[in-house]
């Protein structure tokens, strides 16, 4: 015999018009975000319903009591009878249409749409979220999207390598060996020796010396030099930095402000590593104004000789490369004191500890110890104690002293001789950039690459999904890898110009290596950030290498100058520039200037080209190069137009380029944004491959809306655009990090990374 | 008897007019911009001045001939002239004036105004700045701003502490004693050890049980324990994670998921951390989709025994903490299999190692080693091989397996059941962000005291000026400053509401608690970025302590859900909400909702609000609070619509979802922008001292102006405010940065952090 609770079933499953409110049921007990108030507004909707007979409604009750839930059985067996119904009717598309097709098209529940509608609202249900549940996801644009490369990968490395691709290849081959295995050890000293050690390899193949001259055993290669610097950023960044120090820095001072005479004695050791050294500039009170360093070099004409003296604590040379182990000699930088007179910072040749590495007299070494990346160079602080040195030893292309004891210099001006030995040095500003971007290219690698393998979520009852295929990560990593591409055309250019410079470019060719080198340096940190979060607890182990790429490449941004101080540098020179060209033009130059500006303004501003959003426009390359350049133009004259308005209000200049300093930034960045597009845009216009340009034009586009779209804030608020078109922009860098997606895993393929560089991840699925 | 080169030095200082080109010529040679052009430029200026002989001409043309240049005397002369003037006539402005003076007033050169003007623009010569050089610059604003604090800290101190004051006090303490002091080796296993027996006197301190029941030893208070994480993580963060996976994790996933014959069993040994344990959830192919855990635990009934099995290499437990080296048991998640049937993830206690640390057959351990930080903590891999446990090991306060051997549960959904048990772990999302927190507390104590004592640069001549007085420095700096005080308030709020909690409130304090989580933890990674750079090469330096906290805190936004996921969680909970708020208003009052809306975003948005920029109305905290709110409202309304439309035009909900997932993750911030503020806003009005009270509003307005400018672009494009405000907004964020300036430094001295948890820098000056 049937009990109470069997009946009551039965009369439930037999009843078609109660089998109305299953799928009301089944959502209410399966659905986690329901609360109390949602089964009182269900409760009064029965009571609602006249049409149920007061034992129905009882019925119906005692379903959605909270003290009293239905059996598991029970909620499998509704949600059977569900996925039953929409499988004979696909069409269904809300909970009212399962409704009437499980009541089998009573006629008073098909009466009942609104009051159903309503209800859902009540609830808070999204119908057609609630039915998907129940469907297959065969059409999910989301599941169905995937790696499939639509160029050939080895074209566009070809592109990326251009003349270099030889050494570039030839490094790659040398960091694969087995000798080249990753340093494991937590152990500073073990990690510093190896570096040194590969820092020896690679001088044995001639890489060290790429660019001294041919007459001291070098290549002569100044191109080959950074590509090296670059390519040796793949494998590990203190090897880097070690090899930039010894060659880089400590050759190349020798190199730049030295004179024949130390070439032949030290320029064929300094390229062999027989002789390692340091580049001794920074001291503890003074890093950034270099000006003020407080080291003195006192001449002393009786004996011909120089002492080299730390007048205090804080004027102790402090993070010096090499110095801490290996360094023998240093390149320091100190005042030059002749009779009382102060000379201004020159440079000189000093000996730090014999060839037992014993240290000197008079010299203090001390090591800045644990760092919190590029623990395999040995940074230390160095103090003089008047240590006396040949009069030789004193780099003297810039200035000298002569027989008579006497203070010679082509550069009259301390100032002028200062920044020209500066100048010379500006190498530096280059091999880190690329470094920089090197080590972009490998988060990004190990960060793409992992994306498209790792499966998370996916579509209810459907299969987990590459993490790739969600917009946020697409976001978070491809529009980083468009601007790593473009910063990779922009650091060639970079090259090229400090290659084929001249004396007047000079001036120029400084401003965009600081520029440059603070746009890749901070574009890298933040790229390493998404990489890592985009990897989750992957990231975070050290063996997927993300953590050393990324505490090794944090200080990029400080040395070889802190970004803000180099920015401000570019501004000011950026600023100079306006004046001057404003100047030249006289007073009808000046109208005829504004007027020009106004009209482009104008024509750029007319009310369909700010609203204007359809999309061969929104592609359009000239379109992206306009707007770049009225940023950075009119940011350039709004700056200038406030310093002056400020100083002729009766401030300091001092503090008026304080006040302005924010808007300094902005105008160093929209120059730097409008270098790196145009350079971008170039190298494109070059490539004859067809499928390699069009690649390559969609991350360009990528590149330029994106950075539009950062700045959507100021465009809006110079009426550059209306809001239409920036939510346009908005949409079609969506559009566009979509469309990358199939050829991200080929576009960071083509950086042709050594597998050995990567993340040990890819050995096996992750 | 005169040589030539003396008689022509005698004829020019004795000749008054061309007296008047010495700043041009001082100019020319000391500035480091000028180019061969320049040079060019100022020949043939000097050649169209007609009133100049032939002769004075030729003698002005040796002066700027760059293969021979004027000697330093001569240089070092002219400085000296024109210094002289400046201080005889100090209301000289320009080039010309000083040659005017140089002239004694000479009539010729007093014509020549416009010439000289046009020539310093050709030169791109500031001139205003070119004599700023000369000047001293007592008049300096930037100079003379320094550190002088408008309000006793104690006090501040105080409010920050609230009714915790005496646990953050007795916890300092302990942090500060001898056997705190940090562990240095870079040896993960000295380390690990270490932060176990921290861990050890913790306990002893009976601070691990503090929110255990007191009849199981513990103090059964959660605000003091989660004061307890926050103030623990000025020490070290590996301790503070190991402590939280001990008592927060592994004591409270019993606690949570337990009954009452559990707490007997374990309680107390692990608030001594007699009992050593581990929370297993994650596996390596599922983190953040929890509900896809693939380890189950299969009931054999014949003799009530669970069997734990990892199915395959990826289904292991990974990065679970306490898991490679002191764990003895876990609560593991799996799949609860019965009789063949999948009843959804369970949690269940299984021993590990015995207690001698050996590890128990059919238990595989792995070491996840080296870590980007938390190398502290032995985070590890766990594989079970049919690891049988008996029946009362299931923790069965939601689930249970019953005498016959059937599942049991008062939550009949599996799926419900599921959010549920989480639900109860939501303590986890409390104390990472509290913990994220304290480390942009101690980020900023270092980088804001360095900045005020380390000096950069200065006025020409002048001093160096610290470079916490320098404007981009305090953007840095002063805005995270502001934002770190109110997502104190606003975690604050949520312990209180967590504590308070009751059943209905659930699900909003979960998505409380998981934005929270995401906005204080990514708040965090971007504060400690600007604090490393703003330390320079400092910064850098493992000792000066911000290398751990940034690497440490780098894994936050991941651990404890991912960040992404969780903002859209949120956002998917306040969707849900307002569907529902939408639902319950009926027909009628959805056109009421809209027309309401529209009403106040058309008050909003009238004419003079949207351009209003009066410092009154940009400083109003209601005016804050109405344009965050319009801001969170709009784009959930916006976002609702959108889905709802993407739907409707045939896309698959999951599909639609990932289509608008930006905008999901910016309506989850909106409405934590909100929270955030508003919690600032009433805890500001509960102060009662006045000093306080002002300070506290000015951080507050920092933090909401900031947020605003940073959103500057979606205002515009809404037309809640026009490009007049969004600048003004601007300018009064750097105002409000200069203003606080001052204060800085004691607003981080409220936070009173232990000197001994600080940089090493702080011993002496820097």
């Amino acid at each position: 015999m049937e009990n109470r609770f069997q009946i009551e079933i039965r009369l439930f499953m037999e009843n078609t018009q109660l089998q109305a409110f299953i799928p009301l049921l089944y959502i209410v007990w399966s659905d986690n975000l329901l609360t109390e108030k949602e089964f009182a507004t269900l409760q009064s909707f029965i009571d609602s319903q006249d049409w149920l007979s007061a034992e129905e409604k009882e019925l119906l009750f005692s379903k959605i009591t909270i003290a009293n839930p239905p059996s598991r059985q029970d909620i499998a067996d509704w949600k059977n009878k569900i996925e039953q119904s929409i499988q004979e009717q696909p069409a269904v598309k809300s909970i009212f249409e399962i409704a009437v097709v499980l009541s089998e098209n009573n006629a008073v529940i098909q009466s009942l749409e609104s009051s159903f509608v309503k209800l859902e609202n009540d609830l808070g249900i999204l119908g057609e979220e609630a039915i998907g549940n129940f469907k297959t996801k065969a059409k999910s644009h989301t599941v169905n999207s995937h790696t499939e490369a639509s160029f050939d990968v080895q074209k566009i490395t070809a592109i990326l390598d251009g003349a270099q691709a030889p050494i570039i290849n030839k490094v790659k081959s040398i960091i694969s060996r087995p000798e080249f295995q990753y340093e494991t050890s937590t152990d500073i000293s073990v990690y510093r020796q190896k570096v040194f050690d590969w820092c020896k390899i690679l001088a044995e193949e001639n890489l060290g010396n790429m660019a001294y001259p041919k007459k001291y055993g070098g290549g002569e290669n100044i191109a080959d030099y950074f590509a090296i610097m670059e390519t040796l950023s793949y494998h590990d960044l203190s090897l880097v930095i070690k090899f930039g120090v010894q060659f880089g820095l400590w050759g190349m001072s020798v190199q730049s402000l030295g004179t024949e005479k130390h070439y032949a004695k030290y320029l064929k050791d300094i390229g062999t590593l027989k002789l390692p050294g340091c580049f001794a500039m920074t001291e503890t009170h003074h890093g950034s104004n270099v000006k003020g360093l407080e080291t003195t070099a006192t001449y002393n004409h009786e004996n011909q000789t120089f002492t080299i003296h730390t007048p205090h604590e804080k004027a102790q040379k402090e993070y010096i490369g090499n110095a801490a182990v290996h360094g023998q000699m240093a390149t320091v930088f100190a005042k030059l004191i002749i009779a009382g007179q102060d000379h201004g910072v020159n440079a000189f040749v000093v000996p730090l500890r014999d060839e037992n590495a014993v240290v000197l007299k008079g010299i203090t070494i001390g090591d800045c110890g644990h760092k919190m990346g590029l623990n395999g160079v040995d940074n230390g602080t160095i103090r003089f104690d008047q240590v006396v040195i040949p009069k030789e030893n004193m780099l003297d292309r810039f200035a000298s002293v002569n027989d008579k004891g006497e203070f010679e210099s082509p550069i009259p001006s301390d100032n002028r001789r200062f920044f020209t030995m500066l100048g010379t040095l500006v190498g530096g500003r280059i091999g880190i950039p690329r470094s920089a971007l090197a080590a972009a290219k490998s988060g990004l690698t190990i960060a793409i690459k992992y994306s498209d393998q790792r499966k998370q979520f996916g579509p209810e009852g459907g299969a987990e999904v590459p993490i790739l295929n969600y917009r946020m990560h697409q976001r978070r990593l491809l529009i980083p890898l468009a601007k790593t591409y473009a910063v990779h055309f922009a650091l060639q250019y970079l090259t090229q110009r400090f290659i084929d410079k001249t004396e007047t470019e000079m001036q120029e060719i400084e401003g965009l290596a600081a520029g440059l080198k603070s746009y890749s340096t901070w574009s890298t940190t933040a790229i390493l950030q998404e990489c890592r979060e985009a990897c989750g607890g992957k990231g975070y182990l050290s063996e997927n290498r993300i953590d050393a790429l990324k505490n090794d490449t944090e200080i990029y941004t400080t040395f070889e100058g802190d970004n803000t101080v180099l920015m401000q540098l570019v501004a000011k020179n950026r600023l100079a520039e306006f004046r001057k060209s404003f100047g030249e033009m006289g007073s009808f130059g000046i109208i005829n200037y504004v007027y020009e500006n106004a009209k482009s303004a104008i024509a750029e501003k007319n009310p369909l080209a700010i609203r204007k959003i359809d999309e061969a426009h929104l592609l359009d390359s000239e379109f992206h190069l306009q707007a770049f350049q009225h940023r950075e133009k009119t940011i350039l004259a709004s700056a200038a137009r406030r310093v002056k308005k400020l100083i002729d209000n009766g401030l300091e200049v001092y503090d008026a380029f304080n006040v302005v300093q924010h808007q300094m930034i902005d105008m160093a960045e929209a120059y730097l944004d409008r270098v790196v597009l145009e350079q971008f845009q170039i190298a494109i216009a070059a490539v004859k491959d067809k499928k390699s340009k069009a690649i390559l034009t969609k991350l360009n586009q990528l590149y330029a809306l994106s950075q539009i779209e950062k700045n959507k804030g100021w465009y809006l608020e110079e009426g550059y655009m209306e809001a239409v078109k920036t939510k346009a922009i908005r949409k079609m860098v969506n559009q566009l990090c979509w469309d990358v997606r199939p050829d991200a895993v080929a576009l960071v393929n083509a950086f042709a990374i050594p597998d050995s560089c990567l993340s040990s991840m890819f050995k096996h699925s992750v």
